[in-house]
């Protein structure tokens, strides 16, 4: 049986260090759906469908990545899709007790879904898609932090704001 | 390909929180690997072969789960075992920042081994080796804590030490 | 003389996780206030006479408890009661540093005012009022989490958004 | 009915930290009851006497304040005291993690038993007992750190050492 | 060489354990310059002349230190007056993850320029802007926490508000 | 005036991420003092002159890095050596709260003397001299951990235990 795994996530912008995640969870399962929340209870900065593109621009010659965008309850989205295991990436100690404590209501929602968590390469320690934004709204070099069509997508949306 | 997983530890003894992440492991996994560290730095309470049967014992009923003990590095048995993916339990965030020095240090040393993090459930977070040790050690009832065969060897254990 | 102890929140919606510590507290001291934070900064789901009566309406059996609303500093409101005691529920190491100063601020303003912790149950370690106002607003089911009469007002006020 | 309190450690040497914390416990409690461990599993450096003596000593005024050494389960001692109550006090999120541990797993070895837990004053938060032990080994000046028996009594401690 | 550092914050308003960090950093540099971001994203509640002149009223017997605001990248800032390290203060973990995150996020946007974090003295570590100024809203005494310009000035905010 | 800095630690053996350390601490300090703990607490891998020689021959061309031993308490220490300031390598949320409280002791004890915590570089972030002991106990490669020198001598001590 085919085993997919879903990665969720805002992705706003998608940086390097999410990256790296996808191609090592992609490594393990058949099938690695990269989910794009549409409503998340933060402010974006790019729509959901540039969201979309970013992350399947750079995981095109990939074929066993797909890219989507999800509404609704992480775990019902999970099952409809035939999947059985949510990966998310761990930083910090912060990250940590926020995703134990959705990973736990997660399990209470629906028990035949588990959560794997992959710790995040120590090169992307501090990478996040906050700190993407700010250091791009003032003017700061990202380059070495997303993939280029992030970094000129970045460099076109604060331009316009001046 | 099979999917091979390993969940090393010292299992000295095997505790139901244990019991409960091997279980949840093999559901997504073809083959799980128990790795009982053979000669781990701390003094033991249960030499090797006994640490291994009284797992051995409990799993017996299913057929994706293999106990073995192990010695050396640990990326070097999991490569030995055509295995790709290291499992450990988290609990808490004193667990969090200890495994993500291995998990970091194990991919230095073979960053073809990926590690995955499952969170502990809540019914088991207080729950340890070490302190199942310490209550048996004193009398008190670990029935609800682990399975009845290790249950029975800790009364023999600690009653023989009278 | 009678000991009070005051058990201070939003409670925007009350949880079972809540309504474990209101019941345990109380098995302590000769009197519980529930007090619930009348102004908080946070934007409300319920109005505070909402908040209150969902509280009343599942502590009604027992007659040490009191359930009021408060506004102003807190440790003027717990000596207002006659009380010498704050009760709060710790959950994960987050919370542990904001009410570690929290509890140490209030000693300043108020020496003769003691901060109780109580460690959330394990069955509820996951859990917040947040968690709820989420899951019940993407039309999952919280019944095993808030007490009923909750549920049902937490299903009139998201079906009558719709 | 009379609120029995029991403050269990092993205190080698009792700091005015605990001092503190036993004082302001005093406060809530009919009776408190200092708790002294007869055998932790740490090496000690004053024996089990020596250590209920200093705190005897110091706590002599206060008639609520009871000073006893223990052996075995802490909730049977606590049990066997007619005491429903355990206090702990919280320095830092180190201690957090193990202390919750603790906690839950003394519910589920007796529900009737609570657990709460104490801020350390601020004034106390880098002090414990082993910092204690280390200065005073290096002849450094801890006379701010303990009360004044404690003091000598280190002083003996490690002159006769030399 | 004259060795310059620059402590960077919102000083909303500037706190005794601000003052403290101030003084104590001034002693061991040549210069330390207290930068005043201008446009930070939280709301504010002194503009920022104020911020400013309530840290050099206090500071202006000083002279080793002087205020300034500044905007944009913080590490332009810092290179742009000839400095080559930041100062911060840390209090507890919460705090540190975030430093932690901006220190390393700094360093890889200039090598050349490197982060020194200071522990806030006991006395203060429950102390924040935040708290400050959630107190001084609900007429609480913060004589205590804030230098007196600064009490005076939270006076007069709230009490114009009223 | 000359603005010396000591950097502690027991380096049993000195670690890729210590040097980095040093490195950036000289940059800042007119000297910087490598102070290595004469008979720390754990049982040590290397004696004292050889963990002297492992870091002098890999600073033997910075002039400004002095390596030493020290016994005893290190404010004493330090205040022996004309130096005003201890540097501290932060790396993880353990290592922050045991380095807070001995800040926090060492200012009690000398309030002359500040600690300024530089984070360890996030290509360091996992590694310890426990972690290199133990890998190449169990002959694995720690060529990229350590420098050359310190390779040579692990690899020295494990085959003459074998």
């Amino acid at each position: 049986m085919k085993k997919i795994a879903v990665y969720p996530g805002t992705f706003d912008p998608v940086t390097n260090g999410h990256l790296d995640l996808i191609h090592r969870g992609a490594v393990i399962f058949d099938e690695l759906i990269v989910a794009v929340t549409k409503h998340p209870k933060k402010e974006l900065l790019f729509p959901t469908d540039e969201r979309i593109n970013m992350i399947r621009d750079t995981m095109k010659s990939n074929g066993k990545i797909i890219v989507e965008s999800f509404d609704g309850l992480l775990v019902d989205y999970v099952k409809s899709k035939g999947a059985s295991v949510i990966i998310r990436g761990l930083r910090a100690v912060s990250d940590f007790e926020l995703e134990l404590a959705m990973a736990l209501m997660n399990r209470k929602l629906d028990p035949g879904i588990e959560t794997f968590f992959m710790m995040t390469s120590e090169l992307y320690s501090y990478l996040s898609s906050g700190v993407v934004r700010e250091i791009a709204s003032l003017s700061g070099d990202v380059s070495a932090l997303v993939p280029d069509i992030v970094h000129q997508m970045l460099k076109d949306k604060f331009m316009s704001d001046e």
